[in-house]
C-alpha cells in the first residue's frame, strides 16, 4: 500500500520558504545527493541518508523538504522513498534548483557535504 | 571622509549563509532592488528603503546583507550608499545570483516586494 503525505502543489512553492528551506546544511546536502542521482527524479531512502544524522533530527528535515515543495515523499509500508520535485520546481523557479545545486557542487568539500553510499548505483 | 565596515571577500562567502540571508523577504526585497537599477552595481542611500520597514530593523537587515557578501556598505559622513556585489557573486557562484532575482522577479506581486522611488532614476 501506498500513501502520500501532504505536497504543496507547484504554484504553492515559496520563494522565501524555499531558501530557508535550502540554508541549512543537512537539507542542502539531502537536495545535493538526490540530484546527483543518474535519473531526473530518482528515488533514495530515508535510510539512505543515515550517515547525514540522527534518525529524529532526518525525519524532521525530510519533512521541511516536503512542506517547502522541495521533496516528494512516497510511503510504501514502512519505507520513505524522496525524490527531488525537479519539474515542479523547474515550472515555477526556472533555472534556479539548477544554479543552487551547481553552487552546492562547487563548495562540496568546503561544506563538507556528506555523500549517499548507494548516489551511483540507485535512481 | 568615507570608511568601510566589515565585508566578507569574495572567497568567504558562504552559501548557507547567502540562502539564508535572501530567505527573509525585506532582505530580499533590497537585493532586488539594487537589482534593478540600471548601472549594475549602482548604489542606493539606506533612505531610499525607509517605506520597507522601520529605521532599526532596517539597519539590523543592511548589516545581515553586508556580512552575507550580498551588498557593500560606502559611509560618507551620516549617508551609507548600498550596491549589489555582482562581481563579486558571479565570480562565487555563477548564475546564483541571477537565478534568485529572476525567481523574486517572477513572484514580485505574490511577495508584495516593496519598490524604492527613486529605482528607475538611480544607479
Amino acid at each position: 500500500m501506498s500513501r502520500a503525505p501532504y505536497h504543496p502543489t507547484s504554484d504553492q512553492i515559496e520563494l522565501p520558504l524555499l531558501l530557508d528551506c535550502l540554508s541549512d546544511p543537512i537539507r542542502l546536502a539531502i537536495v545535493y545527493n538526490l540530484a546527483r542521482l543518474a535519473r531526473p527524479e530518482g528515488e533514495l531512502r530515508c535510510g539512505d541518508f543515515n550517515a547525514f544524522s540522527g534518525k529524529s533530527n532526518l525525519a524532521y528535515h525530510f519533512a521541511r523538504l516536503r512542506e517547502a515543495g522541495l521533496v516528494r515523499t512516497r510511503i510504501v509500508g514502512t519505507s520513505r522513498y524522496m525524490s527531488l520535485r525537479r519539474t515542479d520546481l523547474e515550472a515555477r523557479f526556472p533555472g534556479l534548483l539548477d544554479a543552487i545545486i551547481a553552487s552546492a557542487e562547487r563548495d562540496a568539500a568546503r561544506l563538507q557535504m556528506p555523500e549517499c553510499v548507494v548516489a551511483a548505483d540507485a535512481g
